[in-house]
C-alpha cells in the first residue's frame, strides 16, 4: 500500500473503524493506468481513453438493458487512500479545505463516482470511455446517469 | 427490516456474502419521509424540502469550505434494501431490466448517490435541497458534484 503523506496544513481525524456496513466487489476496472502520476486529472466520457469494466461471472444477468451510447454512473473503492484526513492541501491548489469539499481519494470512505459513457457490451462486462483510475480498481456499482436527462432506454 | 418481495419476471442471484471493504458511516440524514411511501420518486435540489445532514462531530472539520449555493454529491445506504435481485420489474415501467440499468434502491451494495444544493452550513451538519430518501438513512459520502461545472468555491 503506497499511503501518501499528510503535508503540511493538513488535519488527520481518527481512522474509521466501523465496520457499519460490508460491501462486495463486484467486478474491476482495467485501465491504461498503472502508476497514480499516470492517472488524468478527470476522466473524459467523450475523448478519454476505453477502458474494460469486468463484472463478476453471477452478477452479469443485472447488465440487461445496458447499451453503447448510455451514460452511466460508476462507483468504484480507492483501495489505495488515506482515510483520516479531514482537512487536505491539494496539490495543485495549495489551499487547506475539508475533506467534503474535495473529490480526492483521501476520505473516510474512499468511494468515488465517475460518469463513462458506454462504447460496447461484451460478454465479460462493457467497454466505457471516462475512467481516471488505476488499473485494477475495484468495482462497488454500475447505475444509469439520470443527470444528463431522462431514463435509460435499452437502444443506444 | 420491511425487505420487499420479488415481483414476476424478477431474477435474484446469490446474496453477497464477502465483506471486500467495510464502511464506516459518517452521519445520518434526517428527511420528512417516514415511510418507503411518502418519499418522491426523484429528489429535486432546486425544489424539494430542506432535509438535514447530520455529520458525526470528529468528522466535523471535513466540512470546511462548504457553502450555501454548492451543489454536491451525497452517497448514502439504503438499508432497506435487498442485494440479491439481478433483474427487476419497476413498478412504474414493469419491463424486466437488470439492477445496473436501474437506479433502483435494490443492489449488491445498496449505495444511492443524489446531487443536492446546500442551504446552509449548521454546528451539526448542513441544510440541503434534493433529498429523496427515508429519514433516519445512513450517510456514506459528501463530494462537490463537479458536472455542473468547475472547482467548488468557498463563497456561494
Amino acid at each position: 500500500m503506497d499511503t501518501p503523506d499528510i503535508r503540511p496544513g493538513e488535519v488527520t481525524g481518527p481512522t474509521p473503524d466501523r465496520a457499519d456496513a460490508a460491501i462486495t466487489f463486484i467486478g474491476r476496472l482495467r485501465t491504461p493506468f498503472a502508476r497514480r502520476e499516470d492517472c488524468p486529472r478527470r476522466g473524459d466520457a467523450e475523448t478519454g481513453p476505453v477502458c474494460t469494466v469486468e463484472v463478476d461471472p453471477p452478477l452479469r444477468p443485472a447488465l440487461q438493458g445496458l447499451a453503447p451510447g448510455m451514460r452511466l454512473e460508476l462507483l468504484y473503492w480507492m483501495h489505495h487512500a488515506r482515510r483520516d484526513l479531514l482537512v487536505q492541501v491539494p496539490r495543485r491548489d495549495p489551499e487547506p479545505r475539508g475533506t467534503f469539499a474535495l473529490r480526492a481519494p483521501n476520505r473516510p470512505n474512499p468511494i468515488a463516482t465517475s460518469i463513462v459513457m458506454v462504447t460496447a457490451v461484451t460478454a465479460e462486462g462493457l467497454l466505457v470511455r471516462g475512467l481516471d483510475c488505476l488499473d485494477g480498481t475495484p468495482l462497488v456499482d454500475i447505475k444509469p446517469d439520470f443527470r444528463r436527462g431522462g431514463e435509460p432506454t435499452s437502444a443506444a
